[in-house]
């Protein structure tokens, strides 16, 4: 038979980044380029114990099917948690469950985006979220960032230029790929211009309990009076990412029809990782635990920090972090970045080629992601040595 | 902020089940509306035991981010137990591990269909696909069902008929609503017709394992020489719903757009649970744990049947079952089908009016559908006899 594909899904091709991680099931090869939490993050024994708990005491509730819009006392918890500690969640908002920060993307630009519609997206971005988009048929345009995010008279160009942009998506903290955060001002003016042109925003958070230095900035859902945000959680980066478990906050609209949409994909989301994740916010010291996640990525982007400034510089140059996985790294221009990325994992080293990230992977770029959190230090250190070795010879 | 939503959501409702279910929370409600297992269906011991093994033995892997694919050594198993019991699979085919069956529905139909192509599906059918189908904007035809499963001549009719039709969506064992069983000639001759019209064929198989009567039956997948079938299982009926965990066999071209959509949607199943189903099904006797849930639902079936006949007999009429977990029950023309099921939840018994199963919910329909594997037999009693007592009211 022959197949034809829908014309949404024609052009789609597999995450580049995922297709590069197919060299990482290569133990020989130094993992640079995923975005994994650190093994030593996961709380395990914690975990294990819940998990025994819930089949000595509810074995029933976890295994059956259970309501779209997910395990009510976590849904509890994080209206709490979130309002108290993030000032997220009015009450014309609600809460969804979903299966991973993914699905968040996925159900608001199905709800929201009609085929041609445009999203504005910080260029570059993460490229997990723009395949979403696209698998939609929408158009992506991309707003320069600048070194406190996205470039603001960029935004109101493109706002004024794109009558058909439905949201604009953003990472303000520790952003995918660049590492870099929004400021407090272009949180509040990027809301402003979405009020203005009555635009949503989609602002994406996975990282932000992972700040290891700096000052606290609030997200721009906190000062959503209007209904104009579509927050996006997950505990992928500070329980576990196996569990897929995230979960929106928006106008109880939105959240409606994400609730059908979502009907439609997978009925609802694992329930014995939502009940997981409940008790272990409730009854464990969930502070205590982000604080020992913020100090193990404290010490490995330190580390990786150091072995950059030992072995790269000042030939290639890189974004200061405040938080997050990565780090964002920009070749000379003497070098082809394509050429070095391929090298390094002829090499044995894996990263992520900058042009994964662009809304137009053909547009030229000079830069490469760098992963902490997944290497450990003797991969880290070897790894970037490699690198270094790589750009002074490309360099000679 | 006024919202818009896209075209394909503007119109579509939550699950009319989902929404009736609501009525279930109340526990003096009978729930002869939903579709749950049994709760003594479950494993629970052995679940329990494997989790505790998992998370001494192999805790990372179990709450890392995995494959889009699935968990490879879960999809070994499943390509082998298809090949050896049902002669599913080909060299052509490739194994997807999904988040519950309902994602089969759901990247079957956002890889192949644009908006306005057509799915032709068995009237009445399970409202979860319809509705998926639906919220890709695709435009539903309804084929009439026999007593063996779709009219063929109706089938072929639309086929003619339909030049945008992508695929035909059946459930050939134990239909959801009807219970009605496709025989072995009309599968090899949808076969036949999907052939000859060059259109795929979407095999939904969630009640397979369940058979409580009669002979044997084997998927039209097994004979899919020419890669036109779609199959999708799932370990909700067999081991637990609340895991989310399914999977598609399918032509290698189909499967590589779904996975592609899969990470847009969700990156991949939750992992633990894919590594519980494995265990499960290669550890522990996985044909006497069928076995044993087959001795449930055939005296569960047998005893709602007994009931039916003893109270609705004979005004109500209703289609023989030989598996499944639902009895679809036809009131006579002197009762209106929606009054019934609204003064039925009114007397503390929910049914699902059958309606709410049809291409275009406002067509006339005299039918409901009974679930007999959520209820204790107290409540089976309970509710039907309450039923009973209503048919006759209304006939007075």
């Amino acid at each position: 038979m022959e197949y034809t594909f829908s014309k949404r899904v024609q052009n789609l091709k597999p995450s580049a980044i995922r297709e590069i991680l197919k060299y990482s099931s290569d133990p020989n090869v130094i993992p640079l380029a995923a975005g994994n939490p650190a093994p030593e993050a996961f709380p395990v024994d914690a975990i294990s114990e819940i998990s025994s708990r819930i089949f000595k005491e509810n074995p029933i509730a976890a295994l059956q099917y259970s309501v779209t819009e997910g395990y009510t006392p976590l849904r509890e918890t994080m209206k709490r948690y979130m309002k108290e500690n993030h000032n997220v969640g009015r009450d014309l908002d609600e809460l969804l469950i979903t299966t991973g920060a993914q699905q968040v993307m996925d159900l608001t630009t199905k709800s929201l985006c009609n085929e041609e519609d445009v999203v504005l997206c910080e260029a570059p971005s993460f490229i997990g979220s723009l395949n979403t988009f696209r698998s939609y048929k929408v158009r992506l345009r991309g707003v320069p960032m600048e070194k406190d995010g996205m470039d603001m008279e960029e935004l109101e160009k493109a706002l004024q230029e794109e009558k058909k942009a439905k949201f604009i998506y953003t990472i303000p903290n520790f952003q995918n790929p660049t590492g870099i955060t929004m400021s407090w001002e272009k949180r509040r003016k990027m809301y402003e211009l979405a009020k203005k042109y009555q635009v949503m925003i989609l602002e994406d958070n996975p990282y932000g309990d992972l700040r290891v230095s700096g000052e606290y900035i609030p997200p721009i859902k906190s000062i959503d009076e209007e209904g104009l945000v579509v927050y996006s959680g997950t505990f992928s980066k500070v329980i576990s990412p196996g569990m897929r478990v995230g979960y929106a906050i928006a106008p109880q609209p939105v959240i409606q029809k994400m609730v059908v949409c979502k009907q439609g994909e997978d009925v609802h989301t694992n329930i014995w990782s939502q009940m997981v994740c409940n008790e272990f916010i409730n009854k464990y010291d969930y502070n205590s635990h982000l604080s020992h996640l913020r100090e193990i990525y404290r010490k490995k982007s330190a580390y990786a920090i150091s072995l950059l400034e030992e072995n790269l510089a000042p030939d290639v140059t890189w974004e200061p972090i405040e938080g997050g996985l990565f780090i964002w790294c920009t070749l000379p221009p003497q070098i082809s970045m394509p050429a070095f990325c391929k090298e390094a994992v002829q090499r044995g080293v894996c990263v992520v080629p900058g042009n994964a990230f662009l809304t137009d992977e053909n547009e030229p770029c000079q830069s490469f992601r760098i992963n902490f959190s997944t290497p450990t230090d003797e991969q880290l250190k070897k790894g970037i040595e490699i690198l270094g070795k790589l750009v002074k010879e490309m360099l000679a």
